[in-house]
């Protein structure tokens, strides 16, 4: 059931809003890289802000990839886990599934920024994305075609 | 509760709808840019509707740019904000929150597009963000570890 | 209702799993393709796993296009196809709506990865786009202002 009532909601609610409130972040970093190295897209940025019209330099494209990265990963597991939610799982399990997504998102994050040497990362985004396969497999079996 | 019978869910409906709609305006944009400026990525799309394979053209990476914006808050703000209507938020507040994100992301278009000199964008954009971090702040408190 | 209960709902759960999975198979292949064509984005990838730093080669970017479209449609068919569900629509016209989307994004994948002589992409493209403007129009109709 969708609502707060339901503890594996409950624990959906909070989990998601750790990861989407971290993918949030990214744009924080984007802004404070851009202003800190006067790095900008758009002609009417660098006359408000001073600095250059640079496409594709390191310090911001870098912060760039892992915000895409987690739209690409943080989004779908949020969309497929309210279906999940929907199936009634187990609550033990769901919860596995919840913490483990949510962890490997935030190592994800620290590996990119660092960086951490490969293959690190890949496992972490990997890890991610499995969770939210196994999810999708459980909605589609528990839907109706 | 995520029901249209619940006033504030009925509102949340209404504004998700409208600033989905307003990004999903627009992929309309760029393909009319494309097809106008005869601006293409790829080689068959030249082949069947003339013009040059350009990446990075700045008539159509304007509207790419705004709509990657678009997708980097208007998504959050929807998932989140549909947590925060099952946290039975105070109604009078919840509306506020749902329009002054909705009217700060048109203003966001409209200072991209147009383009209306700085800080303008960048308060707009700023504005949203503060609106689904705010709205995410109350999902993680009333969530479940 | 957004409940198993509702067959609106469990054939939306379907089609949105379907969809978010095939989404989801576009990281593979991105990945696939720069583990076989030994194409990566950062220092610490080509020092884990050899091979060049390159951007904007074609055979990884054709499939970061595809993926981004996919972002661009299958993320707001899922969100503004969950307030429709919501307004309890005709169930009929819901499974027209849902299986049409999936079958248009599923051709649309084939023809940007073969690739398929235009305009056989962009007819794909618009007909998943026009089934989430036409839900987004019942669900702003059904929303309260």
């Amino acid at each position: 059931m969708l609502s707060l009532d339901n503890p594996t909601f409950e624990r959906f609610a909070f989990y998601s809003g750790i990861a989407i409130g971290k993918t949030l972040l990214m744009s924080a970093l984007t802004v404070r890289s851009r202003l800190t190295n006067k790095i900008f897209s758009n002609p009417e940025d660098v006359a408000g802000f001073g600095g250059k019209e640079i496409i594709g330099d390191e310090r911001v494209e870098r912060i760039r990839r892992c915000h895409q990265n987690d739209i690409e990963n943080v989004f779908p597991f949020v969309l497929v886990g309210s279906f999940y939610v929907a199936t009634d799982p187990d609550p033990w399990w769901a919860a596995v599934l919840f913490r483990t997504f949510v962890i490997s998102r935030c190592l994800h994050t620290v590996c990119y920024l660092m960086p951490v040497p490969q293959p690190s990362r890949f496992l972490a985004c990997m890890t991610g994305w499995g969770v939210t396969a196994v999810m999708a497999a459980f909605v589609i079996r528990a839907g109706r075609v």
